[in-house]
C-alpha cells in the first residue's frame, strides 16, 4: 500500500522540526504543508480541533498531534533506526528527560529571554538550574541517547539553534562554553548530525523572524 | 529472580494513586512507602533528585519518576492486562489524551477551585472547556479506553473523587450530572472499577486534608 504521510508545520517552530528530524531518521518520505499561524488552514483545525496547533502528522488519513507523541508514533510504526531505546527502563528514562525538557526547561528558557521584569529574573534562575541538570545528565556521552541521537536529543533541539538566537536577541549570556562545556559540545555535535543539519532553519531568517517577537514583547 | 517493587507515594495524591491502579491492574505486589511531603525522606531525594517529588517507583533498584512515565514502564515490563492499546495509532491517541488531562485539564481544574480572583475566573472558563472536550471524547464509551480502563482513565482519576472534593470545598458546581452526563456516568463506573475501588482514599479524610489547603489558599 502506498503510504500517505503529511506534516502540517511551521518553518521556525522547533516542535515541527522535531517531527521532521524523526521522519528523516526513519527515511520516511512526507509531504510538508507550511501553515500560516496567523491564519490557520481549515485542514489543520480539522485535524487538531483540540489544540489547534502545529505540528500535526497525518498518516494514511489518521491525524496525530503533539511533537513527542508523534515521535513515539513514528518510532512504533517504522521500527528500523530506533529513536527510543529498547529496554523498558531505558525507555522510561528517555521519556522522563524528554518531559523534563518539554515541561521544565523549554518554558524557563523562553521566559529567561522573552519574559519581563521579575518573571524574567525568576526564569533566568530556573533556566540556569535546568541547564545544570541537563549538563550533568549528558555527562561525557556524545548524545543524550549515547553514540547516536535519540528521543531526548530530538526534544532538546530547542537548545541547538533556537536558544542561541533567543540569547542573541535578548542579550542573555547563559548557555556559554565556559559555563556549560558539555552542552556546548553537544550543540556542536547536534547541529552537525546528518538528520538535523539538513533540517535546520537558516539562522539569519530565525533572527529576523524572532526579532519581531522580541520587539513586541519588549513593549 | 525475586522482584523488588517499591512505591514512594502520598495517600492523598492522585498521582501516586495512578501508579497503584496500574500495579493493581497487573497484579504486581509492591511495598508502599508513605512520604511526609513536609519532610521528604533521604531515599526519595536520592531516587528523584531532579523533581524531588512522589510518585517514584523503584524496580529492582532502578528508580522511575513521573506517574505517566511510570505507567508506561509498568505496561512494558508486565505485558499481561495491557493498559495502553496495541496499535501505534491507538497508543498515540491514548498518549495525546493523557497529556491533555495532565497539562491542560489538571491545572485548570485546580485553579478553578483553589485559584483567586481573576485567575480563578479564567480557570473556571478553561476547566469548563476542557470538561466539554473530555465529555465529547468519551462519547458513549463506558471508559476512555473502551470496555475497560486504560491509560486515559487512569490519568483522569483526578475527576473520579478529587475534583468532587475540590468542588465541595470551594462551592463550585461545574462537573454536575446536568452539565456533563457522560463524564458523570464515567465517574460512577470509574470509582466502582475493581482496580480503583480498593485504591481510593476515604472521601472524608480527603475533605479534612484538603480543607486545610483551601483555608491557606483563601488567606
Amino acid at each position: 500500500m502506498a503510504e500517505e504521510v503529511k506534516l502540517f508545520g511551521f518553518w521556525a517552530s522547533p516542535f515541527s522540526r522535531r517531527v521532521e528530524i524523526a521522519l528523516k531518521i526513519k527515511g520516511v518520505k512526507y509531504e510538508y504543508k507550511e501553515e500560516d499561524l496567523t491564519n490557520k488552514s481549515p485542514l489543520l483545525l480539522k485535524y487538531n480541533p483540540v489544540l489547534k496547533k502545529i505540528p500535526v502528522l497525518v498518516h494514511n488519513g489518521n491525524p496525530i498531534a503533539e511533537s513527542l507523541v508523534i515521535i513515539e508514533y513514528i518510532d512504533e510504526t517504522w521500527k528500523h533506526n530506533p529513536i527510543l531505546p529498547q529496554h523498558p527502563y531505558d525507555r522510561a528514562l528517555a521519556r522522563f528527560w524528554a518531559r523534563f525538557i518539554e515541561e521544565k526547561a523549554v518554558p524557563a528558557l523562553r521566559n529567561s529571554t522573552l519574559g519581563k521584569g521579575k518573571e524574567r529574573e525568576v526564569a533566568i534562575g530556573e533556566a540556569c538550574e535546568h541547564l545544570k541538570t541537563l549538563e550533568n545528565e549528558l555527562g561525557d556521552k556524545k548524545f543524550f541517547g549515547g553514540e547516536d541521537i535519540g528521543l531526548v536529543d530530538i526534544a532538546a533541539n530547542v537548545l541547538g539553534i533556537w536558544f542561541g538566537v533567543f540569547q542573541e536577541l535578548s542579550g542573555l549570556k547563559l548557555l556559554t562554553e565556559e559555563k556549560f562545556p558539555k552542552l556546548s559540545k553537544w550543540i556542536h555535535e547536534h547541529v552537525n548530525h546528518t538528520a538535523i543539519k539538513e533540517n535546520l532553519p537558516p539562522r539569519d531568517k530565525l533572527i529576523e523572524f524572532f526579532s519581531a517577537r522580541f520587539e513586541a514583547a519588549s513593549k
